[in-house]
């Protein structure tokens, strides 16, 4: 986990001037001191890059990869930097593509359900211009204030609106692209069907910048829903709630927001926190629905019905936004807590289906305890997408020693649950190493194959995603 | 639009003596008379293969095409052959693979709402299988009772119910597939989130046997709903209809059905069969709510006030089976009305964005006066999928002599609407010389590439998807 420090280079005098000569001085970055900013995301690591270019166009990006290939220097496109797992970090220097000023909304057109973007947009500005229309863009990482639309795709980021609405790769129609040659590249429809040739849209997606830079996308949107309303379920122990989840996920009315934490979590909140959570709380679940106002009552209705069960202490719904703070507080009390206790804390997100979700929970329990690490979970329950943190102390030796076994093991065990490694923060250069536990190496060995087709020379964000 | 004569010469005899080393002779065909039936789909286009086999597991998928790659062999993957494109069909003969016999359901997991089919299994047992569970898998082309799931992955077949639950693409979680290589790939998640890796299952799905064979798949499952109501809504004219289409998908509550039918196929069925419809019908929709049963009056409201617009001359909704029936049945009279005045219509199925609908109809309309061929359309209104219909007759050297010019202006007008070729049925062989009028060539290069990862020796359903 230490920061790898990459003693990066300057520019070469070649390389410096053909990038000027694309791009105005104002719109290009080669000082360090300049440089610096940009080498950071939010999986805390840090490497300078040799130049920051802020490109305006699709052409631009074209033109500036076009430089990168012929000299063989490393391209990252980045949005706001709020990815978890370093993708946007240029662990091998090079240019980076800061998306930053290609922010317009190009088109928001209700009538089609669709939005052209381009990729620097924010995801809140994006929101912010569709609710006037009535509608939303469905991905809501955490961060949606401030992370860019390219970013939420290139990593298929997505949040708790998932369990009803999907994730980008869902909720995506088109692409413009950049190749590692340079080539721009124009995927998919304006249409919500299409069977014209491969699915280069959904291969892009999720790719984390290996096979081309975004530059420009046609999102799906969707109606915002009338009105919601927030229900909070506390259970004796975890197996209870999600057996409850299993039951909410089985019945037709899927909720837009089904969230749970687990008994660590609640006792965090106790010691950190006042909170109205009964006492021998063991598990919660946060629930929303949302719909047409006049369908909340049935909705409301048929959610409790299916979290009704063994273990459940406490049901409560909100029916103002007052009561539904009140419910959400002790869910928003967790993550200062956290902070505050283990403030170098590793977040992993993975995910196993969501009847496996108490074997999971229990099987980090054990863990836990074998290896002396403190281990609290929450996440999006309807997903069975789990952020698992261990809240390690960097300057406790023994616990820095065993850390890493113990991330292995937590991989290893979601598995063998019929799990995947990362829901949604990606693999990017933190998990790399892991993902030969996941994928065989037949498919490994046909997506190298395919990255070497987007990107003859290796430059699209090396160093990320495959293992070394 | 001619059937093509292929001189297909027998197997030799190294490529029998080493199929026949994998499959039992009962389950591998090799005499013309008994292969012939296997050289035919619903496109009416026939070409024998030189052996069709009956593999009953991914090994033996494997094995087989392993022999083909080593000899060059032709291998076709064949579902029931239900596809309109000719995808199915051996146009360059070698080896039918007929996934018939590996028909299992393995798995049906309320609980993680997934299923786990091969792929031969057929859409209508699936159904069969999962409402005894109170699910459904979404995807419901009109062959539902006898096409396999395997073929719909293959070609992204989708149906009405599309419109709210999404195609194939929507509703897959994992697929097994196996490469030109012959090797066995694994792909996907058990899970609804999961981003390591590039997304190679929604690159097999709609690849249409040319990445490779589907041998299995990992099924994402929807709760049944518990209640659907139909409406029928009757406009003057296209535009009209067109526009109450836009408003329907402009507010939240999505309907599980929204079909449409223009004025022209309202009029073939005024001529052949009775019929309710208003006096100066010009388009009709059908509309289908579903819900829990409490639900079901306000989604009725909500969608018949979107409905209601300039131009509405009817709408009536069915109260049980029998008005349903009523009210369906104009739409089912139209099938066989078409068939009569032309057994070889030729039929396309071009999507435009909800929005430019009326446009299309418009366009069609004028080609349709152009050419002298009688032009009629019905479809999925609410994802803009048009079934574009023209009636000609195969012994009028008149219409023989424009059709293939009406066709490409067919597909000129679609894609200047910001369309696209084909919604549900593909390429396949028919339609594949248009494809270069959607796919830019960067694009289509890109494609090519990565089908020689998958298939290096080119033996994967070939001519087509691509053009020539």
């Amino acid at each position: 986990m230490a920061q790898k420090p990459s003693p990066i280079t300057r520019l070469s005098a070649e390389a410096e001037s053909r990038l000027k000569a694309v791009l105005p001085a104002d719109r290009l970055l080669t000082e360090a001191a300049d440089c610096w900013a940009y080498g950071y995301d939010n999986s805390r690591r840090q490497v300078c890059p040799q130049a920051v270019a802020f490109p305006e166009s699709s052409e631009e990006v074209a033109a500036l990869v076009r430089v990168c290939h012929d000299l063989r220097l490393p391209v990252v496109g980045r949005g706001r930097g709020s990815g978890t797992a370093g993708a946007a970090v240029p662990v091998e220097g090079g240019l980076v593509l800061s998306m930053e000023r290609m922010d317009r909304i190009i088109e928001i057109n209700p009538d089609d359900r669709l939005a052209v973007v381009e990729a620097g947009v924010t995801n809140g500005d994006l929101q912010r211009a569709l609710a006037r229309h009535g509608f939303f863009w469905p991905p809501d990482p955490t961060s949606a204030d401030y992370c860019s639309v390219g970013g939420n795709l290139a990593c298929n980021a997505a949040g708790p609106r998932a369990v009803k609405y999907g994730t980008p790769r869902d909720n995506i129609l088109g692409l413009t692209a950049v190749s590692g040659a340079g080539q721009i590249l124009r995927t998919g429809v304006h249409t919500t069907k299409g069977v014209v040739g491969y699915d280069l849209t959904r291969l892009l997606v999720g790719s984390e910048g290996t096979l081309g830079v975004i530059t420009q996308a046609t999102l799906r949107i969707t109606p915002l829903p009338e009105a919601r309303r927030s229900l909070r379920a506390v259970y004796d122990g975890m197996a209870d709630a999600a057996a409850a989840v299993s039951r909410i996920m089985a019945q037709p009315l899927t909720p837009c927001i089904l969230e749970f934490i687990d008994g660590r979590a609640i006792q965090m909140i106790r010691d950190y926190a006042e909170t109205d959570l009964p006492e021998g709380a063991g598990a919660m679940l946060m629930i929303e629905v949302d719909g047409s106002a006049e369908q909340l009552d049935l909705a409301e209705q048929a959610v409790s019905k299916a979290a009704a069960g063994p273990g459940l202490r406490e049901l409560r719904s909100a029916r103002d936004e007052a009561e539904r703070k009140a419910l959400w507080a002790a869910r928003k009390a967790l993550s200062p807590a956290q902070r505050k206790i283990a403030p170098k804390k590793i977040n992993e997100d993975v995910v196993v289906p969501v009847s496996r979700m108490a074997d999971l929970i229990g099987g980090l329990e054990a863990l836990s305890e074998r290896f002396g690490i403190l281990i609290v979970n929450f996440g999006h329950a309807g997903n069975g997408n789990i952020h698992v943190n261990l809240l390690v102390d960097p300057d406790d030796p023994k616990q820095m020693a065993v850390v890493d076994e113990c991330l292995d093991q937590v991989f290893r065990l979601v598995l063998s649950l019929r799990g995947t490694l990362s829901g949604e923060h990606g693999i990017g250069y933190d998990k790399k190493q892991f993902v030969v536990l996941e994928i065989e190496p037949a498919a490994l060995e046909l997506m190298k194959q395919i990255k070497k087709q987007f990107d003859p020379a290796g430059i699209l964000n090396p160093g990320k995603l495959f293992p070394e």
